[in-house]
């Protein structure tokens, strides 16, 4: 059993529907760091489209915005994310983060690498 | 938040490829209780077929068997779990488990259920 590893994923889900995944936690930290929707969808290689419906659907279920947009300056306006959109993605990330470790400690007092 | 729930997944690679999971898990503990591969496939609504096919690929990346065929008696033979097998159902029933309650925890206290 030497080159067993162990995977995982975690999601939030809200009425039993995804709500917050790896992918749309990215999405939403792309966003707070370009300030854009659409550059954070072309990093993702998604669609502007494609985002904004990811963007409508978690906010459907959330019953929160996440996203404000302001009009105006140079670049034609900024997408930042609202306070609860942070909070959201700050403790998803601890949760994950958190959960990485336990799972790979676990992992390696169940599957020694040498033997057995 | 107040509807918001975690989920999670957890599973073993072989060399980048899914070795077991849950659907795997619950056909070797299906073969472990009824002491038949065809049984235990007809109890998860696949065919034989396929959960030979699932058996097979797992012995091909794992390097060990985990079914033996006993021939004769009156019923046909039994398909038994080797110890391999049962060891790595133990651990892997062990670390899902012990997961779930972590996650569990670690989720009512980064979101708890009574605002913020």
């Amino acid at each position: 059993m030497t080159l067993l590893k162990v995977r995982s994923k975690i999601w939030l889900e809200v009425d039993g529907e995804p709500v917050l995944g790896e992918g749309r936690e990215r999405l939403l930290t792309l966003i707070e760091q370009t300030g854009s929707i659409s550059a954070a969808a072309r990093k993702m290689g998604i669609t502007y489209r494609k985002a904004w419906g990811h963007l409508q659907a978690m906010e459907a279920k959330l019953g929160f915005p996440l996203v404000l947009r302001q009009k105006g300056g140079a670049g034609g306006g900024e997408s930042l994310l609202t306070d609860e959109a942070t909070q959201l993605l700050r403790r998803f990330a601890l949760l994950r983060r958190g959960l990485n470790s336990e799972i790979d400690e676990k992992f390696s007092s169940l599957f020694p690498p040498s033997g057995d």
